[in-house]
This record gives C-alpha cells, structure tokens and sequence, in this order.
C-alpha cells in the first residue's frame, strides 16, 4: 500500500515525473489527514468532566472517522490502480477503423472508472466534513485550531478531487454520463463551500 | 525526521491525544506536498519540444521547489520542537509572585517562539505559490489539474499555519509584538488568496 510509504518518500513519488503518485493520491492523503485532525479533536475531548455530556457523541465520531481515514488511505492506491487501464487505452492503436472503434470504446470505459475514484474520494471527504463540523461546535476548545485545520484540508482535497474527476470527463463521448457525473461533483463542491464556511468561521470566532 | 514515518503513521500521529504531530506540522506536509506537485509538473515540461523555450526556466523552478519542498518536511520537525518549550512552560508552578513573573517570562518566550514556526511555514508555502503560478501559465498543460491540486493545498495549508500563530500570538501580554506579527500573518493570507484566485481560475480555464 502507497500508505506505507514516508512523507518523504510519497513527496518525491509526487516530485517526479512518473504519473502515480499524482493530484488524486495526494487528495486522499489530504482527505485521510482531515478526518486525523478531527480525530485529535474527538480524542482530547472524551474523558474530560467538561465535556462529559457529548462523551458518546465524541467516541461515535472516532468511529466514523477512523473508518473515513482507512478508506482514504486505501484510495490512494484506488487513484493508482485507476490510472493503469487509462494509460494502456491511450497506447491503443488507431490505424484501422477497427482499432479506431476499439480504442474508443476501452478509453470511454477507462475515462469513466478513473473518474469514479475521485468522485468516491470527494464522497468520503464529505462524510467526514459532517462530523468536523459537530467537533467545531462540541470539541475541547484547546484544540479548535486542529478543527480549523481539519475543514481547510478537507475543502482542498475536495475541491481538488474535482479536477480529476473534470479532466477526465471532459474526454469522455457520452455527453450525458459525463454530465450527470459532473453534476455530482459540483454538488458535492457547493456543499463542501458550505460546510467550510460554517465550521470555519466556528473556528475563528473562538481563536481571534 | 518525522517524515520519515509512513503517511500511515503520520495520519495516526495525528488521530491521536497526543500533541505532535498536530495541525501546525500536517500544514508543513501539505505544503510540501504542494510543492512536489509543482515538481511534477515541472518535470512534465523538461525535455518537450513543444515547452523547449521555458526548458530553462522550468529547470530554476525544479531547483527552487526542491529546496522549499525540503525545508517544509523539516518544518514538521521543527513544529514539533517548538511545542515543547511551550508545554513545559504552561507545567511551571505559580504558587509564589516570583514563580508567576518566572512563569509569564518563560511562557512569553515560548509562545513567541512558537508562532514563528508557522509563520517560517507560510513564507515558504507563499515562495513555493509564486512558482505555482508560473506553472499554471508555461507548464504542460496535460498536468495542468496538479498545478490546481497543488495552490488548493498550498492555500489550506497558508491559511491553517496561520491559525498556529493566531492561537499563540493570542496568548501574549505583549500586545505590540503580537500584532506585529499577527499582521505578518495576515499579509501572506491574503497574498496566498490573490495567488490562488488567479492561479486556480488559469487551470480552471484550460480543464472545463
């Protein structure tokens, strides 16, 4: 898994000209990180008296988020794996009509599967925002920055995301799939702008 | 080095009660990858006939963003040396007069030093967004979605390093140094806006 890798190591994968690791693996990185930044949050929040009224709510967060983080995690490799197919398609040959139609038909199809993992990246991002913003409103106070955090890489990696589900549908033939896969896209930036919005202004209204 | 550990380990670093890694070094990793992603598309440009009139250009480019890539994986570290000082410091006694002037000394100095090292964060993510934007204009454009991906994180990550110096500077009695430096702060924020409108609508314009 790309997820074992150091830092170090995934920014020179990222550096070098080879295409993987790219934007949409460093998306899921970012995407994992948010969710780990609401986890802090969650985890200095539980056990304290202070805070004792939203103890369940605190320790169902971590759940959620610590599946959220693996997931992201794992589609670092999905993005990876994605890339593969679309790579062999655009090597096709395009010499014969028959080629020609071939190409065309296995490229579509791979345009369409490498736009999906960003699309399952930004759903999962999402998903994770939600719970960001009840800890920008029921965290321990201490650690609101690490919130603050939290929501900007989470709107990054999205916003982010969505480039990679755009620059592959723009290729695809089927106007109408890749419209309707646009549209989520867009949906799923607005409601990110909004949660972003909300929770960091939480955010800032307790540090400033 | 911190980021030496696997993504993985880093992620679960973060997730955790403890308080390094936290938001300030995850900003450093974000930055850093922001500027690999540079890189990338740097190294996608060099030695293609059709970018040859930028070859030189994009080869200062590779060399400054390695070095800011660099200096932000060390600025994970050095987040995290910071913090510390400062942890020591809110353990000091206050029982007596002196042990309270002792204290308000001791933790003046470490806040003070604590919010210069996102502050370092920002003036790197801020040189690594001016050549962001050169690769937006003269970079190739089949990886133009990294460039977006990359000032997407290098904003997340300007603006969540500032809230590191924000909830330091906070803390300080020295009102005159606090603003000083919150005003740093502020004039990269808004910089890193100004880099990112104009840099996210250049690749936005050549994607949809």
């Amino acid at each position: 898994m790309m997820s074992k890798n150091s830092i170090e190591e995934f920014a020179g994968g990222l550096s070098s000209a080879k295409p993987v690791p790219g934007g949409g693996g460093a998306c899921a990185a970012a995407g994992a990180f948010a969710a780990a930044l609401g986890m802090m949050v969650a985890n200095l929040t539980v056990g304290k008296k202070r805070y004792a009224d939203v103890e369940e709510e605190m320790k169902e967060i971590l759940v959620r988020l610590g599946g959220l983080r693996d997931q992201l995690l794992e589609l670092i490799d999905k993005d990876a794996e994605a890339f593969e197919p679309l790579s062999r398609a655009y090597g096709l040959p395009r010499e014969t009509p028959e080629q020609r139609e071939e190409k065309e038909r296995v490229l579509e199809a791979a345009l369409y599967e490498a736009s999906m993992v960003p699309l399952e990246i930004m759903e999962r991002i999402l998903e994770a925002m939600g719970d960001l913003e009840i800890l920008s409103k029921k965290g321990s106070r201490i650690v609101i920055s690490d919130a603050g955090v939290g929501v900007l890489f989470a709107q990054a990696a999205l916003d982010g995301a969505s480039l990679n589900v755009f620059i592959n549908t723009k290729l695809m033939k089927d106007r109408i799939k890749a419209q309707r896969i646009d549209k989520k896209a867009e949906d799923m930036i607005r409601q990110g702008q909004e949660y972003k919005d909300r929770i960091y202004s939480a955010v800032m209204s307790q540090i400033r």
